[in-house]
Order: structure tokens, then sequence, then C-alpha cells
């Protein structure tokens, strides 16, 4: 089943990329900007926040999806999100475009735009150009992990990945780079919640149409389904580019090809989801929620969610005390209709709770599962064939002291 | 318009009233078990969580509400929540109430139980019934502080008020005590979330269907507009209870009077609902959220509860940052429709955010706005003449250390 592998290179790894990341001075010390660029143009997919607040690249971004039909380019600067600037944020981002446009040598309506930091301060853009300069020089097939770490705010590990797979002779690669942290719960419209950046480079030669629904349903499977605080962004972004190098036969709809295709492009977006919700401000822990024998996905979903947004549930774990009780209780206000006394949870493969509320395990046994950097909770509802898994970490003092004095 | 005033005496404070609270070994040091008590037959009005999974005391409770038509007595404890313990469960709260029933000397049928604690495990019997001997000898009009502190779980004050009006010549008092501190976050069918439990007295005479209409009206705008952490409890409850012995000419639908009762009855509420979200499990800051200028009191609460329930807004105000943009994201992403640009945000009187992402203030004067120990943010959405208020606390490292390890 599992038609594709792992390789190297994150977003350059596919042919036709070339990336870099640089320090222009929005962030005290660490690289702030980073550029993406396809040596030919690519089509592109791409998923917003949902909320109401879009940031200003977001509209820019928008507004060349509407205009444009190939792409070439994406700037990212981290430590300001150009978020509630009004006029003036809009304006900037799209000097960040066309900076980029003139520099990398492309049209300006083939460039995307992504902002994440702070909200309601303008980007000081002598700053940002000079950023732009610099990055343009340095574009190379070997700077990926400096792209990688140039779009990183609280992150304390660069996030990217690539795979490879065989479409009918023809290699394809797909290279996906993420940053996460804080105000993670990516509802992308869909896109995720979060300020949650994800960039997505393909060799693949694949209809534009396609990638859209390939991407949104990578995502919902995905970034779609992790949490670090509940709080979803002005910001969240995730651009898929695909550029055609790879030669393949066209992706066709339905075909098993775009399947397998699907399925890689999927399994790099949970890697990256998983790389997020293990790196959420303060954590210590990834945290996998599974909820099955759900009558339906969604109501699985619902319960998974609930779950993972819980502060009780969260902390919990992070004290690695067997609370299965704030588990149960948060499937109860979930809003999904189940039967409590049918219900089982598990922490890893160790049985907690039983039907009629039976409690059958060792404190001891349940601690060490509860020890590791990896924590897996099942709840089996036992009414139904759905399942749905979430992503979350654990909740601690480091989120509140981060968090605390974000801006300072 | 204030007519009612305050009064000492807590839920002892209307005629005909008795309390107790006694330490019976569910906690290790402090008073565990409450009885309240009236003197003559109560009508009763309720609430209770709108979780599935609901505690056996509240399954208990609804049985008597269908059965019985006047109460007498209400037991409470504190230290294990008999939530998630099946028909095992259901035993020891039916046990519970004809113990009461039998050592305070009315029917089965009038008394009310309810449990607050830890959840999914089995109530040491022995102990409770101990305790319930030991608070039947100690009722009396001077206890009423005992109980208050015997409900309490990790709250790290009790919670009393009591109001008293003049209805056509009759005074009428109103009694109320509450705990909370976690799992906050009510949702009373109507009842609120969180283990709240609240228990009201009042010798007014006034019908159940009135009571019930009055406590529901009340608790919309108070204890269901509070949170701590988003997590709904398995055992929110509130109960009034009605004794009739003050004598007033009965409160009748649409009277002035009853209007003046039901203000009194919702003041009291409130002042309850601040108390608990003043005392959020390791909060350090009551934090007033008022959204206004909404085209519906329901997109002002939608927005106003989004706010209450950030975690990044909750940190920020904790460590004293004038973080504004959270806010903000927090309405956008809340559901409702509105123009950002629009938007004005203030702290206390201090306008922090004008009409077009205008900043207008000093970070300093903020910053003593957001050291005090009280905080009003105001959300100003110039669509609308609709307004809510939600309360909450600050997040603090303290919340994670209450929570990482709270059944140890």
């Amino acid at each position: 089943m599992m038609e594709f592998q792992e390789c190297m290179g994150g977003i350059t790894a596919p042919r036709g990329f070339r990336a870099a990341g640089v320090h222009c001075g929005l962030k005290r010390h660490t690289k702030d900007l980073a550029l993406i660029v396809s040596d030919v143009p690519a089509v592109a997919a791409a998923m917003f926040t949902t909320n109401k607040v879009q940031a200003a690249p977001l509209l820019v971004d928008q507004e060349q999806l509407k205009t444009g039909s190939t792409f070439r380019a994406v700037v990212v600067n981290s430590g300001n999100a150009n978020a509630a600037t009004g006029e003036k944020g809009l304006e900037d981002a799209w000097t960040m475009v066309n900076e980029t446009a003139s520099l990398v040598g492309v049209a300006p309506t083939e460039v995307f735009v992504s902002s994440t930091g702070v909200i309601g301060q303008y980007l000081p853009m002598e700053k940002v150009i000079a950023g732009i300069k610099q990055a343009a020089k340095l574009l190379s097939k070997d700077h990926h992990s400096d792209a990688a770490q140039a779009i990183m705010t609280t992150d304390t590990f660069p996030k990217e990945v690539a795979v490879r797979l065989t479409l009918a002779g023809a290699t394809v690669t797909i290279g996906g780079v993420a940053k996460g942290s804080g105000m993670i719960a990516p509802q992308l419209a869909g896109p995720p919640h979060a300020t949650m950046l994800a960039y997505v480079t393909t060799d693949a030669v694949i209809s534009q149409v396609l990638l859209q629904s390939v991407l949104e349903k990578g995502v919902s499977q995905s970034l779609n389904r992790i949490t670090v605080d509940g709080d979803t962004s002005t910001n969240d972004t995730i651009l898929a580019l695909a550029n055609g190098t790879a030669g393949n036969a066209p992706l066709e709809a339905g075909s098993p090809d775009l399947e397998a295709f699907s399925a890689a492009f999927e399994a790099l977006l949970k890697k990256l989801a998983k790389m997020i919700a293990r790196d959420g401000e303060g954590a210590t822990k990834l945290i996998e929620i599974t909820v099955t024998g759900a009558r339906s996905e969604e109501e699985a979903a619902k319960a998974a969610s609930a779950i993972a947004r819980s502060n009780l549930v969260k902390t919990a774990v992070h004290g690695e005390d067997a609370n299965w009780g704030r588990i149960l209780a948060a499937v109860g206000y979930s809003g999904i209709d189940f039967n409590p006394a049918e219900t089982m949870i598990y922490f890893g493969d160790l049985k907690i709770l039983g039907k009629n509320y039976s409690i059958e395990f060792s404190e001891e046994e349940a601690k060490k599962i509860l020890a590791k950097c990896q924590v897996k909770l099942t709840v089996q509802l036992n009414s139904g064939p759905c399942s749905a898994t979430f992503w979350t970490c654990d909740l601690s003092k480091e989120y509140v002291r981060i968090n605390a004095s974000y801006r300072s």
C-alpha cells in the first residue's frame, strides 16, 4: 500500500524548485524571510484560514489566485503577521509581491506572499525589501532548510519532509515545509487554523483542479485535525505548487495514479501536522487521539476534536496523570450522541476503561505510557464503524510563559 | 432601579433555611459534606449540565423532580464526583438521599444530592454516611459558611451572597452559594458547564413554574456566561428552593414584583458567577469581556465567548501584555459576521484599537490597566445595537500545576 518513500531535500526535493532563507531583522537573531521559487510556471492550489479577520497577505494571495493561472514564487516573512494593518498592510503585502517579482525575474501576478508573527504592527518595509534582495541572490536547491528555519516563529525545530513515488515509470517528488507552534487550530476552508503556514512543492504533472482537490482532501485528514490551543489564526495558509517537470502522464481524475499521488500527498501533510502538534508552544509530548466505533466520521471527528482541545486532558497528560474521566467528559460535551456506559478508553494498548465504567488498569502501567513523548489515546464508542484521528500536545507551564509575553 | 440590597447570611439568610458543613474524610483536611435544609416544603427549580455524560447524582435529581412537587433538603459532597460510576454510583447517590431523608426527618422524595470532585471513583460510603449523620446534628442558621466551604474543590475562597428586597410590604430574601474553579464553562440546559455547583434559597412565595423561568433567565445572563477552561463538567448543577415563608403575595407572571424579584435573583447569580470566574484554577485576575454594537445578542455572546475561551487572550492578560490582536482574532473565528475595520477595542476606558485598525494607545497606560486584578475588555463592533458580557480569568502556570496532578 505504501507506494511512496521518504527522501531528503524538503521543498527543493522536487525538480525545478529552489529556496532561500535569510535574516533581515524582523526577529532579533534568527532567519525571518524565505523565498520559494519554481524555475518554470506552476499551477497552484491553496487554502486559507476561516477566520473572518484575514491578514493582508491572505487577501493578496486570494486576489492572485483569481487573476493568474500559473505561479513562480512565494515570499514569506516571520516576526510580523501583517494582520489588522488595514490599507497600509495591504500596500506592504503588494510591495513584497512586486519586489519579489522584479528580483526573481517573474511577473507580479506569479507571486504569493505570507506573513506570520505579531498582529497589528506595520511591517518595517526597508528591512523586508533588503531581505528579499538578499534571499533572491541565495536561491538554491541546497537552501530548503534555511527557508524552513526562516518561516518559524516560536517553533523549536524546522519542519520539512519530502516523499517520492513512481507513477507509470516517472518519478514524482513532493516536498513540504511548515511552521506552527501557537494559535494552532487550523480550519482551512477549507484550510487549517493556527498560525500555521505550509508550502507543498511537487514536480508532478497535474491540473489545478485536481491539485486543489488533492490538497483539500489531504488537509481535511491532517492539518485540519491538529490543535495546540484552539485559537484559529488570522494568517493560516497552505499553498501547493505543481510545476510539471517530472514528466509523468498527466494525472487523471479517478485514476490509480492520482490515488497513489493523493495518498503520498496526504501522508506528507500528516507528517507535517504531527510535527506541528509535537512542537506546540511549550509542548513536551505529541498526543494522538483516535475516536473509533462512531456512527459517522463527522461524529468521530467532533469527539476527537473536543478531547484534543480540552485543557484538562492536556494538562493531565502533561502531568502523566491517568485522569481518563476528563476524556470521557470531553466526549460528553462534544455534542455527539453516544452511550457512556458502552465507551472504552485505551492509553496505547492498555485498556483503561471498559464497558459499564469498569476500571481495569494498573496506575503504574498507565503512568509508563503517559511518560513517553508520544502518547496514543483511543476512545472506542462501540456504536458504529467510523473513526477519526486528531493530534495535539500537552499543556505546560511553558505554554503560559511563552504566551504571557509574546510581544515582549 | 436597584430595588434590592445585599445582606449577610448566605443560603440561610432567607427565613426557614438551615445548613451545615462537615469533614468526613473525602478530602484530606477540609470540609467535604454539606447539608441545606428547608424547615417547610419548598418548590424547586433546577438546571443540569448539557454534558452527555451525567454523573449519578444528576440522574437522581432529575428523577426526584419528576416524582416530587415539594422538597426539603440537599446533600452535597466534594472530593468525589460520583461520575462514570455506573449502577454502583446510582445506588450510592440514592443511599445519600435516603440517609439524608431519615436523618433530617423528611421524605426520600424531598431530597436532592450533588457530588463534585474526581471522576470515575466510587464514593467511600461509610465516610459519606458518617458525614451526613454529623451534618444533620449541626444544622443551623449560623452554619451557612461551613456549607459554602464544604462544597469547595480547588476553590480558594467560599462563594456566598444574599440579597433582600421588599415586595408589596413583605421582605423577601434570596441566598446563594456556589463552587467552581476547574472544568468551568457551564452550559446548563439550560444549565452551566464546569463543575459548577450552585444552590439558591429563597423565602419568596412563588410557583415552581415561575421559579424555573426566573432561574433560567438568570443563568443565561450569569453562570452560562463564565468560563475558566472551556471544559463542561459532568456534574454542573444549580438548584433553587423557594419555601414561601416570607408571606408575600404570590408572585404573578408579568407583574412588577416578579420583575423585581427576577432582577435581584439575576444580580445574585451574577455575583456568584463573577466569584467563580475570579477563582478559576490558578487565576490571578477576573476578566470581564463585553462585546457591544453587535447585530444580535446571540452574536455578541458568541464573540464574547470566543474571547473568554481563548488561551492566547488569557495568557496575554496574565502577562499584562496588551496583545489586542488576539482579541480581534478570537472575534474573527467566533463564527459571527462583522467588519474588522469597523471594530474598536478598549481596555477599561482606554481605547486600544480605533476604526480602520488605528492604534492609539500608550503601552504604559495599557499595562497599568492590565496590572489590576479586575480587567475589563470591551469590543465595539459598530454594526448593531446588541451587547453581551462574559467573565473569565487569566491562564497561569498555576492552572497547569493544579491540573497536571489533580488526582494525586
